[in-house]
């Protein structure tokens, strides 16, 4: 059951089910219908004594998992944002698991350092940032997060908080309204605490108003607090809102604040030029995360963190006991000191072979269709006037309300629009997710599913307006 | 190049190169012998504009990858910790990738949290924990360390520093001088301060000495200083040393100071009933964390954490923005309020086909034979009274210095230690790590690779004695 010789016959079997998982995937309700419970109480309450065949395995993942899992990677999942995976990169996931190499030091896997750093070169020339900066890649762009405002925390403190902790410094860390909530949870595993992290009004696009940063800042600097770190974000997670990156960059350089830039989702857009406005002023921040494990079909976890100064991270995070001493030490890129885990998978591996196998062409191609398709969305759903944008659509988001005639109050409204994704989801067609955009209920659909289609979303349009109809009828 | 269409063909490549590589493992020097950049330098400096060939992509792995890596899965691999990979898990993890669900909250892929709960579950039969204890999949023990001090703070706080940031407290952590690193990475992080963390002496086999323990709680607590924590190892990464952990534990209960458990790597040995005198006193720990990615044949990454009070552990993460917000909140687990990231691979899919492919009895004998090598290792390197023991054989690791006969003092015995330990692995055909213990530079040598043989370990001796011999005839 677990040696080579099997393998062979098992392997097999796997690629099967995986094309067969594809090629059905249409068929399986998108959102899983399973209720709490449903699939715990199907599993053996005990560990099996004895090994058992892997044909067992895959019936019950069959019989049991499937059924209670919500397909990712289903052409109608149109929920959050997407964690793309494509074939390419699911067979470098393949090699990265049979290698099985713990890539923490330069020296534990030299190619997998080397590859990454290869790599996050690469990136950085696709989107255009500078090349001064340093790449890593980290699991998710929370990680990347609290890296900064850890290194921000350090380089403030001349180092001192690491080894001496906090000492009467209160810290102010700033960002819009809109941010997402891993700021909130770096904040508070920073020792900060949430009171000062100051969310910023946004303007009629859900961008951060600058001017109202300045203010907050100054306010601070006269209370005698002390301005630590921005998060500007690039494509807000409820509306892909664009915080106005060159103005805010003046702000944090005139104040000697750091600056991190959350592009998690839109960063990939900066592979097609006609999104570079977005980085005016890059050249001033001190980090940046974007994850091409959500729209550049990578696996996740892959998130690409960059930094200005690979020396203030390295020495916000380095620690080297003498069983992780190596004669290389110094000279080479030890992957496990840019960040909070010592334990490394070989990742670079993935993004090579999907960079590889995709070109920059064919992912820009990629990416205009997702865009392309968020904007048909948006053009087609407002047209009978039933459907109100509730935000601009700038990549592969549309935030949409359903209105329809009468004389609803916000808060009918509000219920009627929840209930209208509950139906929606549940009938395991599509799925949708929501938000609130100036305090009303908002649903959300993105259009940046690896294989989705102009015919996918055309039918979610049928869908989405057959159930408004009929919720409306319910409601009257 | 990234349709389903050429998926077949491709995956199939990889498969016969998955076992072409495990049937061939031994050719490769086991350390990579490349100097740095040698594989940075063979990768073009930009990223193609056209999608290429996955036969071009296989024909690179092996000619500028593979010759760089260091292989873990290789049966001579005897250093550091292992990072065990099984057949039965490279098949889940190839599910979990072709999957791509993010596991962030149960809503998101129920199978995904109920596997993962029920997994906990056996994990806590198999090893002997409380049954009352909460498991969650952490992706390395160090984010499980942070995640365990950052509970106690937040708990002694009365989750106050979260939200209103410190305000003129000192913590103290305590663990061995033997502790991991991790435990310090955590400290500095937390904002705690690393001088604040007391490394507690040990004894004559590197435990934590209980009585020094007490005696710096007490000694902080007339100081005016708030004890936060304990952290106890049951097999530290320099011997294996195992802290008394019951006494610990009333030290512990009776100051009322969380007491974290990482045996991270010695974890997996409980379950083998025999070792499970080392979880006396663990009903009174409030976490737990051990990682079945290193001696359990589950892949990198794999951390098995467990809380007495979940509670406590989602009250110091959770955070629902709207977008976030799903209609099961509150009545599920929804992992990400577990922890520090939000999004989460399908981790519980491996563990489940390793566990069920193996069965209790096969994990059982997989162990007893790698402890039985040490044990063999041990009293064969021994024999000629040229190399001592530095510490008792408790798992699988060894821990000798090689002391040939004359009046070499401790000074030059380090240095031909370390010379010994770079001949050896330049060799190419093993691969040993070092330590330090007493100050000593010790050599380590782990018998826990998932295919390692009897022959290998043979093999070793042979080769270590050799070169010992060697390096002492040019030495004199």
């Amino acid at each position: 059951m677990t040696g080579i010789s099997t393998f062979r016959k098992h392997a097999s079997d796997v690629i099967n089910w995986i094309i067969d998982y594809y090629k059905n995937i249409k068929a399986y309700p998108v959102k899983s219908v399973v209720k709490p419970r449903e699939i715990f109480n199907q599993l053996p309450a005990k560990p099996p004594e004895h090994g058992e065949k892997f044909d067992t395995l895959l019936e019950d993942l069959n019989k049991i998992i499937i059924p209670g899992m919500t397909h990712w990677q289903h052409p109608d999942f149109f929920a959050y944002f997407p964690a793309n995976t494509s074939f390419p990169s699911i067979l470098g996931e393949m090699i990265t698991a049979a290698l099985g190499a713990q890539c923490m030091k330069w020296e534990t896997s030299p190619a997998a350092a080397e590859l990454e750093e290869m790599m996050m070169n690469w990136l950085k020339q696709m989107t255009g940032l500078p090349q001064a900066f340093h790449g890593v890649i980290q699991d998710t762009a929370s990680t990347a997060t609290l890296c900064a405002i850890l290194t921000a925390r350090e380089s403030l403190s001349d180092f001192k908080i690491n080894s001496e902790g906090y000492s009467g410094q209160q810290f102010r860390v700033y960002c819009s309204e809109e941010a997402h909530s891993s700021v909130e949870k770096a904040v508070k595993i920073a020792g900060i605490g949430s009171r000062n992290l100051i969310k910023i009004k946004t303007d009629a696009v859900f961008a951060l108003i600058p001017e109202e940063l300045e203010k907050a800042i100054k306010r601070d600097v006269e209370s005698g607090l002390t301005p630590l770190c921005v998060v500007a974000a690039l494509g807000t997670t409820g509306s892909t809102a664009v915080d106005p990156l060159e103005q805010i960059s003046k702000i944090t350089k005139k104040f000697g604040i750091w600056l991190h830039i959350d592009a998690a989702y839109a960063g990939s857009a900066l592979i097609l030029p006609e999104y570079r406005w977005m980085i005016k002023g890059i050249e001033n921040a001190d980090s940046f995360v974007f994850n091409p494990h959500k729209w550049l079909f990578i696996n996740f976890d892959c998130s690409a963190y960059f930094v200005q100064s690979k020396e203030k991270l390295v020495h916000t995070f380095r620690l080297v006991p003498e069983y992780l001493k190596t004669s290389t030490d110094g000279e080479v890129n030890d992957y496990s000191d840019w960040g909070i885990q010592l334990g490394r998978r070989f990742r670079a591996l993935k993004l090579w072979f999907v960079l590889r196998s995709f070109g920059i062409i064919g992912l820009q191609e990629k990416l205009r269709t997702h865009i392309s398709l968020a904007r048909f969305f948006a053009d087609e759903i407002t047209k009978t006037g039933s459907f109100k944008l509730m935000a601009p659509v700038n990549f592969g988001l549309v935030c949409f309300r359903y209105v329809p005639e009468g004389s609803m109050g916000k808060k009918e409204l509000d219920e009627l629009n929840e209930r209208l994704l509950h139906e929606i989801n549940d009938s395991g067609k599509i799925y949708l997710s929501h938000t609130r955009l100036n305090g009303e209920y908002t649903l959300r659909i993105q259009t940046n599913q690896t294989s989705v289609t102009h015919e996918n979303v055309m039918e979610a349009i049928k869908l989405i307006e057959d159930a408004a109809s009929g919720i409306t009828a319910n409601y009257e």
